[in-house]
């Protein structure tokens, strides 16, 4: 299997952490949708990161569907998909949270990248703002204080918050206080010190939009 | 079960055409997040459609998520997850196609409806026009000729892509021609015939941003 994306982008991250943590191997692969646009599209002409491209040839897009499908090839993989978790409903909570406050903080860095002060909306810019606000604080009251969310090891959830509270402190560090989300800021730590994560770094600055 | 949102929403449609395939009663709440956010902010706060909320009161996000986990429902459900179909790696493909075509058409209607002419982005846009006719063409190349993706039954893929195409031809009609894509078109009419998707029709003309 090979793994198209850069790290920076936390839908990308949370492939490469979850065959990481499963120890499936794969070869992963960091061209960028905006450097590298040509060899991207060689080998994925949807332009979408991440991008698997499996054994047959067949290149997937989407995070939610390849961490479906990738939990038909191992036990250890199925363990990492929220439905078969040790609490389903947690973890689909907390894993569709955080997917959203991923999409916000995307909204709200192209906002900032992609368009001049007077091309931005500001009535647009107000409603995801506060959904990225809504999410974080729901994450960060949800969170458990210590441990995982599904209980025992490491899980979906705890993967997709970490991958997305990462990408707001790359890309939004100036709008996103780890004091303000305390607990969210623990679990984040906690899943950072594992194995998994630390193979695995997101880039330290993004300049370009991601996905 | 409360399914909140509107059916203009191909992500809402999904899950509404999805639970009525299955025989799963529930509630649909048609809020709109643009006509009714008070309405749709009491519900669920991070105001996403769609919006599940289950017998306990927890409020599910994000489509593939919420798919994921009704799954764990029933026998019914879980066959309708891409994973669980008769081809599992052709369904996650065709199923995270369509979620990109959905994605770019959703993109297209925004860029439409907020932003004046001078205020978009047209680099952005013309990547998100050519993003949108790959995953059509890709569509249309792989969409079974006759039948659904998996064969059998109508699928997890199937219902993914008959809401995606339909989302086209209610926002971005002037955009995309069925005559171009002769067998993503045949597929959607196949779908649209059959009594789920015609107990769950999109409203006629978005006028407002969705999800």
């Amino acid at each position: 299997m090979q793994l198209i994306g850069m790290l920076d982008s936390p839908y990308v991250r949370r492939i490469a952490v979850t065959l990481l943590t499963a120890g499936v191997k794969f070869e992963h692969r960091p061209i960028s949708l905006f450097r590298h646009i040509d060899a991207f599209r060689a080998l994925s002409p949807l332009l979408k990161a991440p991008s698997l491209i499996v054994d047959d040839g067949t290149v997937l897009v989407e995070s939610s569907v390849i961490l479906d499908y990738l939990g038909t090839l191992s036990r250890e993989l199925k363990a990492l998909t929220p439905s078969a978790s040790a609490n389903p409903l947690k973890s689909a909570r907390l894993t569709g949270v955080a997917l959203t406050v991923c999409e916000k903080a995307v909204q709200i860095h192209y906002e900032r990248v992609l368009r001049t002060p007077d091309q931005q909306n500001p009535d647009w810019r107000a409603r995801i703002d506060a959904q990225l606000t809504e999410g974080l604080e729901a994450l960060n009251r949800e969170t458990p204080d210590g441990g995982w969310v599904a209980g025992g090891s490491v899980g979906a959830a705890d993967i997709m918050i970490a991958c997305a509270f990462g990408f707001t402190q790359v890309a939004l560090a100036d709008l996103v206080a780890p004091a303000r989300y305390p607990r969210l800021t623990a679990l984040y730590e906690r899943a950072e010190a594992l194995p998994a994560f630390r193979a695995a770094p997101p880039i330290d600055g993004v300049t370009a939009p991601i996905g």
